[in-house]
């Protein structure tokens, strides 16, 4: 029996890496643009962070997360999200005493334990922020702009940014209570998970995806009216922020996000191109509790987290041809007979350490298979290097392009090709 | 209690990134160069994957995994090294079908159990080639040229190359018999973890550290005068390429490798200026056994793995300063009073959509704190927004080189930072 990758995991192969690089190159120099900086942490931290962080009663933590006793030492979880780490390291480190106001960015995968489906992998790569220090709606703001404009940029169109406000400890009692009282007479209404999530949970079933749900949380008060006054200054200082840069929005109740640590504002943005439930390209919100929660003082942050995988999805949902990674060569050696085949070698060694991306052939093939090789990488430039060319010092260096053929010398191929291709000799 | 990042893992903070980005810029440019493409695959696998490939007795299979039951799923496990997992996927996807010959790089981070130690991660990164479907001795040649000339491109010089070879199937048996019996009478003499490996695995006490036991390997018969006549061949036209690329090296009859998929070459570089035992900044070799192992055709394949934690330890050991990754910023904009600020976050929000690297102030600090902040940050520019400046329709634009400051309308800021700093309008 061959091994395969395990279920809800890949392999990125070189004629795919070509998106996810653009998408990478585009996020990083964007974040950078604005301001972010990037930061990595470890693929698995003690369990109790996530435990702490993110709350005992969410799916994550009760159900999705690959976790891994080690004996005597503290518990391992594959980190499930990236905002509990960063704080973490935030506070490891201190920095919140040398300058209390951040701003991180990270890319890199993600683990969660679920069943997996179409656009849902068990292990799948986020790009995300975190501005940590301060509780300026303006921040939320620049947030979504930063999130909204990567997409635009990628030319993931047509897609939908949908916001809430969960308020703070201040007002988020009162629609607890709100909500427990509206669906405390419709329990038998509600589906077997929502009827947990009432007692556990009820925030939850604002984004429950059953029908018979969905249409009971349609006629439901808008908690946002229950906002302190506080949390509706912030709410409507985002929503004047995100109007005057021209961002369209919609308040949208259903927008819960599923975790503890969330206060005032949350978001997503689904792309309706991507069918079914598993739409969303990412989301974000802020975090103001679990800064606190994890030991820190009450400085406020804000951040969010898109989907790498998704948005690669949207852009081939738009047709959005995939990017060949096949390294552009500038030029490939043929090699006519065995016996030059060290002076081909030595040859590609030294073109390499000029600078010049070129490669040769490892395997043997005749001149012909040689030159349909060179045909198929889409090479300009092909040397080729026999007997005759040895002793007579040069290489005969054939323009793919135009066909044509010309003898020159090893000193001089450097600039030939920077002539016409670009190539730059180191 | 404050949670940190688990022993053995460690974040790598904003101030720490530039040196880790320059050396997997280096890295992914040079592998193109070479002719190598990208391949990424999952952060666990199929435990059987690791014990099949790397060999039952090793120390990693043995001791150093990660492994987590999933139930009735099949045991996953953290992957400790990369090679096993670039085959994988090379005979999953039928990449052998299609073209025989595939040069593969990958980048990211491993995982082994154990004791933390100088140089020594449980997560630890590594950059690594994998070159599939050839045995000719140049491509390994082509992999040492590619590692040596890594570490020279950094500046990391005075590193050694020492290189063995194993033999194959057709000689390894003689080189075992040879070695039991000069070390069979000697037993006593050896560690006790040698003693064990006398039985499991007795090429390893070939690498053992211990005094005693170095002293009665320096004695042995080179096992290399017991090479079959093709691994002979091999292992000259190596030497032959190596000398040929003017490559120093060493034969050193002491690596082994440890992994029971290598045959043939088998090579590690080291650095002096890192000390202790812990010293070895990668190496690589031959692993034509490995892909049959896993259920492939008898192609050859031959990569290395280099550790990037080591190479950057090389660089500061050397005095290598780390480069701050401070985004450089191309304007840093300065708001006099409150009543300008959504102005103030507009302006900054478009010269960032024009392609302005540009941040603001987010927590209400005096124009004197912003000022400082610029000059930490180390901004050439910085724009004056208050409403003088704001009824007049323009921006005070302070050139914190020269110091001198001019008024100039908000359409001319690409320009004029164009002109000065490089900036590129997008």
């Amino acid at each position: 029996m061959n091994l395969k990758a395990l279920p809800g995991t890949r392999d990125i192969l070189p004629s795919e890496m070509g998106l996810w690089r653009r998408i990478e190159e585009k996020g990083r120099e964007m974040f950078q643009r604005w301001g972010y900086r990037e930061i990595r942490t470890p693929i698995f931290e003690d369990t109790r962070l996530f435990r702490r962080g993110l709350g005992e009663t969410t799916d994550i933590v009760e159900k999705e997360m690959y976790t891994l006793e080690m004996g005597k030492g503290p518990s391992l979880t594959l980190r499930p999200e990236a905002t509990a780490p960063v704080v973490r390291a935030y506070l490891q480190h201190n920095l919140h005493k040398t300058r209390p106001f951040q701003k991180f960015f990270y890319m890199g995968p993600l683990f969660r334990h679920e069943r997996p489906q179409a656009h849902r992998w068990r292990q799948h790569s986020q790009l995300g922020v975190e501005a940590i220090g301060s509780k300026e709606a303006w921040l939320d703001a620049e947030t979504i702009r930063l999130a909204q404009q990567f997409f635009a940029d990628l030319e993931i169109t047509g897609i939908n940014l949908r916001i809430n406000s969960l308020g703070d400890e201040q007002c988020r009692p009162a629609m607890r209570d709100q909500l427990r009282k509206e669906l405390g007479g419709r329990l038998d209404e509600l589906c077997k998970k929502c009827r947990e999530r009432y007692d556990r949970n009820v925030f939850r079933i604002l984004d429950c995806k059953e029908e018979g749900c969905r249409s009971i949380v349609d006629g439901l008060t808008d908690l946002t009216t229950l906002l302190c006054d506080d949390c509706r200054r912030h709410f409507d200082a985002l929503r004047g922020a995100l109007t005057a840069m021209q961002i369209p929005f919609e308040h949208d109740a259903r927008i819960v996000r599923g975790l503890d640590y969330y206060c005032r504002t949350v978001w997503e943005i689904d792309d309706p191109e991507l069918g079914g439930s598993q739409n969303a390209l990412g989301g974000g919100g802020r975090y103001d509790p679990l800064i606190v929660q994890l030991g820190g003082p009450d400085v406020g942050g804000v951040g969010f987290a898109l989907g790498a995988d998704r948005a690669i999805d949207a852009i081939l949902a738009r047709g959005g041809a995939e990017d060949s990674s096949e390294p552009v060569l500038d030029l490939f050696v043929v090699v006519v007979e065995a016996s030059v085949r060290d002076e081909a070698y030595l040859l590609v060694d030294r073109l390499r350490l000029q600078g010049i991306r070129t490669d040769v052939d490892y395997e043997g093939k005749s001149v012909k298979a040689q030159m349909r090789q060179a045909h198929r990488i889409g090479v300009r430039w092909v040397a080729v290097i026999g007997p005759g060319e040895i002793s007579r010092g040069v290489i005969r260096l054939k323009d793919m392009e135009s066909g044509r053929e010309e003898e020159i010398g090893e000193q001089g191929i450097p600039g030939r090709l920077a002539a016409s291709t670009g190539a730059k000799p180191a």
